[in-house]
């Protein structure tokens, strides 16, 4: 038997792996870094025995309500990942399962890898409607890709949408996948409305590195690209400084930052009400959004969710809220759960990627109905 | 250069074949009947000439306003359906195409096969969500297929889709196949959420013969299965009989009659606000109905279609308005276009069959809207 | 319960359907023949419960010999056929089946439509390498489609391929199929090397018309095509006489005609070794050519097949005694077996629409073997 | 503009990448070696504008006549690869293209990612055939996977396939990937016949951290894993270690090691003829072997290739000359082109990983024919 990581967002710690039935791991924190709660490993058994999985440090990771009711994710060829048996108990997350193949990855969530992101980017540019902008590099060097889509000159509103600033909420690039593929589809009718008026700018994925090392929260650097929008820094955080400052050349209209959450088992979104500049154009947007919304898909809800930030008190380091308060434009952080969707629970794949990809098209009728009305 | 049509679905009649530049041809009437429009053929030609073909019966045809900015499909695959230039002048249709390959089929549209319908019903049955029920046969002895699909036991709700009354038509069976494979994804949550409290009855073709024989409007013995609702027989339209038979055993809260129009542009539905037992309830049905396919797709609309009947004015020999009134429940006959949606017209494909799958999946939402209040 | 043939190539007549455990059945013969053995059919019955069927004129079909460890093919999606458990006894072939579903079809073997045709060439001709050359018409008015593969003017070898004379022999067009796929794939080196010096005539239904009413083995005038080469008719055997003053515009260098075999279980050759014009050259064309395929595949075997013809003692009359003959070449039937290669026995499909197209794509070496040398 | 390398198996340095008409690079070496010759890296450019790229140290690379009538490939989607313009002049190799896209892929040949090759690992793990078995790590902590197709127990013959010990000659892994598909597929009926006597031990990728570090021809020491096989050790070779001592413990009946090169435009096979315990018996199978894989396929050949060694002076530290040597059997080290096969050029993709892939399958043959003598 043997456990191993040494691939695209890999991350574990092998502590004993010498029999099925007493596995113990750690968890890496995340570079520089105290956050950790990703994983993703592969494990070599034996087929045809139960093998348990013992997390020893689950208990200390960045969300430890993330583990409860959390069932970890895992697959035989890397294509379909389904559920496996879970349990949270003194501050130990135990996965039990009894292999099937010699090999099987086990994984926080479905992985999306750099190599998929690479092929994301250049299928996209394949479209007519798209263009690839540059927008530099990250600290470990690799490519920061933005996605233009739509007739830059002439659109009325710009639209922008930002996807994995924590490199573990892998759901966020899936959304992003589902979205692109439904906004490029020619014989889309909401597309071709939406792109009549208006320009997207997509950064699929805002954190390379975090994803490539396996982290869950953080850059190259350790340091979360999501508290960084004030005051970000070509030293600490370029991915965020240079999105801020195409940002600043375009232009937002709207704003839909792409997460994960890991303890509330249902989508929701959170809003900008706490900042500054709200106002009721904003408020009666938002109404509307979350209206069309609702109705284009059961998978979206508005009974859970955070806490409302308090008139002004808006923490304005994150994405959501400085762009929404600096653009003084409708801002959304979107979130997907690491779990399941309680209202519609599937027992063999809980949340998955596939339905990420949906919530990504789905979210479409939504930004059509806000659309003639965003400036 | 030679045409023929000796195959599903095919129609036309030669006068001349001779030169390109002068071909003659007529539509041949549905049998025992007067009825004709549909075309389906394969011309074996020269390619890189120019072929110029006139269909010379044209202007007495069903709906000669269905020539009137009408352009033809054809395809040399008999997969990809281009549109070619087509004009309607002096009472003839005149197509003119450049030939690429040695053959090309023309139609008056996309095509679906009775070999793509028993796929179709096959494919369905695989899902553990769906059983084929037999009705029985049609006058030529093919087989009448009734989907069921969901938990008959316990739903709440009973609804019904019925497609291709008119064999040419074909727009309705593409919506269908869209339909049904919205219906059986067990990823989409929208369905999910139908299935849970619905069943579905899916009548993916009324009129098989019609269809197999290039049909526009009838079945093997020339008749209007749109116009036999209230006295359907078994000698003259077992089609209709059959299914109004089976309906009778299991009650109708929603129906949908999927159809295509010659004329107008645009999609649309005809409701049953004609009939004697319209009250306000199905009126509010109708409101949330429409308002929520409004906000599915840009492809529906609510300003051309119909002209309302006057109270109690409705023709109850409908499919639509003789359940609607029967069964005192929400329906729509649903229409869509052989020429293009004019509020978003595609140069290459106009209406296509990829949009009538896509409009199959896009009225789901609108079901959802009225489904806990159908009943 | 009921069963039903009323599509393409259905072949069945119903004698008595109403227990699962007692249903009799006998198959149509050909129209103006006494030829039998096809049949195909669907069945709606209930899932959960063991169906037996028994075709009760089985004994006096055309080869009874064709019955014994034979197993019948059947499709719940209508793309995998697997084998049913089936026993000849008492004159009659014995179909027993636990129903998995509400519908099945069976078949002799794997069917292939006139629309799997009709796309089959189309799809051929969307190859630059490839033209499709229209013969005419048969009987019933389908079209005869020649497909014309390489450089006409510069071959120096003509390669003529027929198949499906018999039109229950569907293996021959799925052989058909994979040969085709292979011969106009780019990447295929031996392809192109073909295709560098020799010029492919391929005729992929020699019987549209049989194939379509699910005859056996003749035409829409109860004609055996294959024992009309000698003297075709535009009458009764329009197909072979169109094929046959063809081949004698091109000439031809090698044909190979693609047929089944009822009741061999393996993959032979028939030669030409009893026609007058057979001569030592010939004899080390088929030396070379037959040491090829067996080395190409284990699927080919020269112990099993049919007695050879004494020399001069050839019936003619067949197309590839007649060809072989008259145009002084080497000329192969491959026959196919309905049952399996005992060879290779597969338990689940026993030989298949699968094996049949590799077939085609495995007889490409030993055309080469022989092509420098055949004229 | 801006040239990037920060991904899987990327390799480039930029010297200069301002101005499109002079962009200057160069390749860095294999880590602690002077081997280089591989590249790969993306280019964000001028869509419509022409690029010219030098790589200045070409002439310094590990086989300088690589580069005479080579031309680099390229992809905008990372799926096709086409190949560029490329002169190699002055010791610099110049690759001139017209960007058509904003980014492109260039590299030395189409890439081979360790994504790709965990995919391929678990994808054949799916095969009740095959089974996965771990070697241990690398020195970079990366997996080992041997695979095991067959039936270990009862085989009469071991048959061992080992790929991208070099690994810039990532050809060798698209090779593998086309023999795996058809050595598992059960409808093939060579690999059933070659799995009914025989078990196959695969290893698809000798030298993963090679790979992934963008390397020409060493593992993450610098070691050339082919001149290991005398001496491997744990420290500088743990590849070639591990596969010998598993070796070792099973025997082996046939060894393919799989290899591209840089110079040579054909495949070709090198033996074993110099080694001391070569004999008569070896020398006969190799020319059965290679008359059956000329008979297979037009791309292999005999003309073109290395010189023979002199009898007993084989260079023993190879994988090939010292399994052949050690366990006296049939081995070969197959070479595939960088290039293309002169033969049968492509003027648009020259050699090719779909080529690569069928060679894979083409090999078959030849195993087949040794098969029965090979013990």
């Amino acid at each position: 038997m043997r456990i191993s990581s040494a691939f695209d967002s890999g991350n574990i710690e092998v502590v004993k792996a010498e029999d099925p039935n007493d596995i113990q791991l750690n968890i890496r924190k995340d570079h520089q870094s105290d956050f950790y709660q990703w994983f993703h490993f592969r494990l070599c058994g034996q087929p045809g025995e139960t093998h348990r999985l013992r997390i020893m440090n689950a208990g200390n990771a960045a969300y430890p309500k993330g583990w409860e009711n959390y069932r970890a994710v895992a697959s035989y060829d890397r294509d379909t990942w389904f559920r496996v048996d879970t349990v949270f108990e003194n501050g130990e997350l135990v996965i039990t399962h009894l292999l099937e193949h010699d090999i099987i990855y086990f994984a926080y969530f479905v992985p999306y890898s750099y190599e998929q992101h690479q092929d994301l980017v250049q299928e996209a540019q394949q479209s007519h409607l798209c263009r690839v902008e540059d927008l530099g590099t990250t600290l470990d060097g690799r490519d920061m890709s933005l996605l233009v889509i739509g007739d830059e000159e002439n659109a009325k509103h710009r639209i922008w949408i930002t996807a994995r600033q924590h490199p573990g909420e892998t759901m966020a690039e899936w959304f992003v996948e589902g979205f692109l593929e439904r906004l490029l589809d020619t014989d889309d009718a909401t597309a071709r409305e939406l792109l009549a008026d208006a320009v997207f700018y997509v950064v699929p994925n805002m954190n390379p590195d975090g994803s490539v090392r396996g982290h869950l929260r953080t850059n190259a650097a350790g340091v979360n690209l999501n508290r960084e929008w004030q005051n970000p820094s070509l030293e600490k955080s370029p991915e965020v400084y240079r999105v801020r400052q195409k940002m600043e050349a375009t232009g937002v209209d709207l704003f839909l930052d792409i997460h994960g959450d890991e303890a509330i088992p249902y989508n929701f979104l959170a809003d900008t009400s706490g900042v500054p500049t709200f106002h009721e154009g904003i408020q009666q947007l938002q109404q509307r959004f979350q209206s069309a919304f609702l109705a284009a898909t059961p998978e979206y809800q508005t009974r859970y969710g955070y806490p409302k930030d308090a008139p002004g008190q808006a923490n304005l380091t994150l994405g959501c809220t400085w762009v929404g308060n600096h653009f003084n434009c409708l801002a959304y952080t979107l979130e997907m759960p690491f779990k399941d969707n309680d209202d519609l629970p599937d027992e063999l794949y809980g949340w998955s990627e596939v339905r990420s990809m949906q919530l990504g098209r789905d979210i479409m009728p939504a930004i059509r109905a806000v659309l003639p009305d965003l400036r």
